[in-house]
């Protein structure tokens, strides 16, 4: 393999089009400019082959996925992405992955507006370490922390799809070429929901990104509120692919606790749904309430009005089998 | 192991002493405020287990080291540190190591006043990446690119201890025991020179780190500067220990390629070398004249005023053997 600096040099540094770079890859560290009266948000996710991805993964969709989950992070606070550092770990020299990887890298950089300003490049297992950084107005920030009882709950977008590509992909769900191509593509290339969080900003009383699976990250919501909630299953958005290749019963539990939708969970005041409503519209992006926040601490679950009984936990990395 | 959530909660997320840390650990991202006028600098560094570090290092020095290295980037860009973000894969469960690391990080977080505001736990090879967050007054950062012709080259410290100390830690370097505990502290626990760094804001027209060696480090500032430059090595600043357990020529081909000195590489006006001197006097750091910018683009090294060749390279890890 080259040295360091070559790596760096050919793979990773691209000219930089953000005038808020005043100095990107290739000094001590990065030197950047934040707009006046904003505030930073940062946000780190690292991805471990085998824990976080197959080694078989296409590594354009990892970059694009590495990304991706982090950015997602920022949409759920409602910042802009501006920044970020890669660590990347390489077990060897593989000229043609890395281009892959490069490529798919500065794909999802350029298509959100992100400048890559700096990193670490070292020899070992393979894994990569994404650091975002983002800014938004002062004190407009979504925190996890400010739903209030009455509160309506929200998602955007569907839920399940992402858990069940991840089944496609290991051979433990059957579907035909076009559903299965649909889920993949859900699991492997997830959308930050930026504009979304942008919109959220002004009328949303807290957001989180749903990574580990509604009933798990709800829980978060709940916890740094103080609150309970209610969720009406028959509520939850699934797409029509997912509901064709699974049972009612499995797309239910997908759409719960599969994870990796990286959808944004949301609350918001009754004062402000109608708002939100027209906010969300101009960005495309779907929305569907799907419960209220009670008192209490805990998530009741109710089919069409009648309560139900779930036992369900969030995806944990830390918790699989060893 | 229990879950992800039980490590940060249990291990890293202990009170924030910082008013610019809006929200740490426990949202989708931190939120900061920087002051008004300054620039973000951020840096990253990753330690892979075999590569970077020994695995039978004690886990209160690693966690030293991952911040420490982090931190002389900044001190090299003249900025404050602030924040970090912490990305730690470990192959299992160990509450001993993690007590052990996590006690090592926040001392050294509490000494220079940085605040741990997120990060991400995963299960796999054990590595960690640790990204510092600082900032300086808006104009005032040491670039790599400022040097001119007829600046004087300096250089904080001693160089080639750390690493002897590495040598003495692989068996490589036979030393009694005060001076090999004097070396590995050296290698273990670097300090990052951030009141230096500062100090040098007003001063200094070009800094650096030195982390992979003078010979290889200078070669960046040249590069970037676009200058050559002359190197007494006469002058070079070696300890009584570094000189009482090598040769002369093992001491020079440390102080000058062995690594991780982190100490600060940096150039100065003539017209400022006076001010300097006071500014640096203040913070009770040594520090060495040992050249001269010149015009070209390669390092003339000289002895007692007489050329002399060498051929040496810095270290890079990528430039291992296999």
């Amino acid at each position: 393999m080259g040295s360091e600096f070559d790596v760096i040099k050919r793979y990773f540094d691209r000219p930089v089009h953000r005038k808020d770079v005043l100095k990107g890859i290739g000094d001590d560290g990065a030197l950047l400019a934040l707009p006046p009266n904003s505030e930073l948000v940062i946000s780190t996710d690292t991805l471990v082959c085998g824990t976080h991805f197959l080694p078989e993964i296409d590594p354009a969709d990892l970059a694009h996925k590495a990304v991706a989950v982090n950015l997602s992070d920022l949409a759920a606070m409602g910042a802009e992405p501006a920044w970020m550092t890669l660590a990347i770990t390489l077990p060897g020299e593989d000229p043609a992955w890395l281009e892959r990887f490069s490529d798919g890298l500065h794909e999802i950089c350029q298509y959100y507006g992100v400048a890559l300003v700096g990193g670490d490049t070292t020899r070992g297992p393979l894994s990569l370490t994404v650091t975002v950084h983002g800014h938004l107005p002062q004190g407009k920030a979504l925190l996890r922390s400010g739903a209030r009882i009455g509160d309506w709950i929200y998602v955007t977008g569907n839920l399940g799809d992402s858990a069940a590509g991840l089944r496609c992909l290991l051979g433990q769900l059957e579907a035909d070429d076009e559903s299965r191509d649909y889920l993949t593509e859900r699991h492997l290339r997830p959308r930050p929901r930026l504009l979304a969080g942008r919109a959220l900003r002004h009328h949303a009383s807290s957001a989180m990104d749903l990574s580990d699976g509604l009933a798990s990250d709800l829980g978060h919501i709940l916890k740094a509120s103080g609150v309970g909630a209610q969720v009406e299953l028959s509520q939850l958005p699934m797409s029509a692919v997912l509901k064709s290749v699974v049972t009612p019963e499995q797309a239910l539990e997908l759409a719960l606790a599969g994870g990796e939708d990286y959808e944004l969970l949301f609350t918001v005041p009754e004062a402000e749904k109608g708002a939100l409503a027209t906010a969300l519209a101009e960005t495309g992006i779907n929305h569907t309430c799907i419960g209220q926040i009670v008192a209490g601490e805990a998530i009741r679950y109710q089919n069409a009005g009648e309560p139900v009984e779930l036992t369900l936990s969030g995806y944990d990395h830390f918790k699989e089998s060893e």
